[in-house]
């Protein structure tokens, strides 16, 4: 059974939300476990006329806290309470909402990699046209080129199992689309991906998202963020943009145009919002780990779980140790 | 006088366009002289039934030659001369919608650095919500902190020129809004800028764009890219987002909705189009220099014309110089 490890304790809504969560997770089929203060977990529990696995986790590690510091000082930390479960089988995966730092650090330590992994990378979806796995978006902001062609073998994996292509295309984020473009990680990176027994679209651009140029775009931590937020960014002012002309206007059609653009408008926020899709995915260590955005709410802690669980069902860390092995 | 040289052989739709958008320069007060082969423009200029000052060129460089070997080999190529006309004092800018890499290395061998900068940058505008400058988008790949520190300085005065703002707001990308975040390049360039007598706004995301909390946007040249071509990937992808939804509905008030966010969203595509603005500003060389893009149309044309000579007559060069001298 696939039982997914949920550190309660993390995110702005703990526990109450994160309890919320997993009950609604658990009536989706996940089998969860809570990891967190058990006094806290029981009365939550009860408020909600429910009851759910507890593994008890005396500590949580705050988001102001220095995450390598913290992970090493609190060993009975609720994050790293639930990496240990992942480490020792008593679950497959795990997800918490906490300070990000600290569930990669604790991941690392408590889990651990994929053999042959060099680093794990956090991989989330672009949700515009078609969907697009973009890894790593913040995990390592520096990384060498055969890092990137693993990110490459990793990221075709989470494009299996979460967008359902069977041989995803994979595109390396550049600045030109000629293979001359680049620094020296990207040229020789280019070749080591050119190498792998994968789909291999070549250099990719920023302006080719959505467009089902490529599923999976491989980068640094650092462009890979970028990219991200500044997506986010854009996708917000493009809105606001719309928003404001539309509101202006005093001819009645125009009004009418506004009441049907701003549910769309507030779609494509929610698309943005890692909220509502659960998660990033943390991929590379001995588990499906997915990382919640801190405010996250019951809803976006179900999705989270299901996430992990799917990954789980789907064999992600066996997928990606046999493609790692090649 | 400001006289500004016009590759009138370089881009797509050239000699004719550019021969055509100088002409409208002209009218809007731009003391233009056109550089490249004379028989072609004088044909161009008597089509047109007016008269413009030429300076003959007789080589060009195409799109798909290698910029560093043909500004070796070709003395003659129209950007060259333009080039040289702005060194030996002929003009004080120059415009080109040739090959950037051409018009990048022309500037550099042909008109030269400002004293004291490192390396010159590539500046543009982003522009949504409230503009932001956004340097260095792709001239130097990679760089160090001293180099991004004089960018901030040229990035505040391209801010002045050309935003009309008088104490811009300066940002540097990273992946987190604490002076402890990003690489050691940003954390050392941080330092260095804070130190800058300029308004430091600290670390900014791509997700702060158009929201004001930045003026200008200081990157290394592959970060930059990113960051522009996923705000055009994002911005067209919304667009094609909502016009999809709209275009679904039978319901007759979504589509006179559709009627009037359809000019919206092609407003939003000739934003992020480089053409409309009219190009993106080389700075820190000693001229006012616009690179305007390959496709560019006779406004576009004439918009970067009008750019170059609005640099020269706010001395945009003049004030880089004092900004990095301090």
């Amino acid at each position: 059974m696939a039982r997914i490890a949920l550190d309660a304790m993390g995110g702005d809504h703990a526990p109450q939300q994160a309890v919320l969560g997993a009950l609604d997770a658990a009536e989706r089929g996940v089998d969860v476990v809570l990891v967190g203060d058990e006094t806290a977990l029981r009365a939550e529990l009860e408020a909600a006329g429910a009851s759910l696995a507890i593994v008890h986790a005396p500590e949580v590690i705050d988001m102001a806290e220095d995450p390598a510091v913290a992970i090493r000082a609190k060993k009975g930390a609720s994050v790293s309470v639930a990496a240990e479960l992942v480490s020792s089988g008593g679950a497959v995966g795990m997800v918490s909402a906490g300070s990000t730092g600290a569930a990669l650090a604790a991941a690392a330590f408590g889990i651990g990699r994929i053999p042959g992994v060099s680093r794990p990378a956090i991989a989330t979806i672009f949700p515009l046209g078609t969907p697009t796995v973009v890894l790593d978006v913040g995990a390592n902001i520096e990384v060498n080129a055969g890092q990137l062609a693993q990110f490459a073998v990793m990221g075709s994996v989470v494009a299996q199992v979460y967008l359902g292509v069977d041989d995803p295309q994979v595109g390396l984020l550049n600045i030109g689309e000629e293979e001359s473009k680049g620094r020296d990680l990207e040229k020789e990176a280019f070749k080591l991906i050119e190498a792998l027994p994968l789909r291999f679209a070549g250099n990719v651009e920023g302006r080719d998202l959505g467009r089902g140029i490529a599923d999976v775009v491989v980068a640094d931590g650092f462009s890979g963020n970028v990219l991200l937020k500044t997506a986010e960014g854009t996708s917000l002012a493009v809105g606001r943009f719309i928003m404001e002309a539309l509101a202006d206007a005093e001819d009645p059609v125009v009004q009418e145009a506004a009441k049907v653009v701003l549910p769309l408008l507030l779609q494509l926020r929610e698309r943005f919002d890692p909220e509502a899709y659960g998660g990033a995915h943390l991929v590379g260590t001995r588990g499906t780990v997915v990382i919640a955005h801190g405010s996250s709410s019951r809803v976006a802690i179900a999705n989270a779980l299901v996430l992990a669980s799917e990954g789980a069902e789907h064999d992600l860390v066996g997928r990606i140790e046999a493609g790692i092995r090649g």
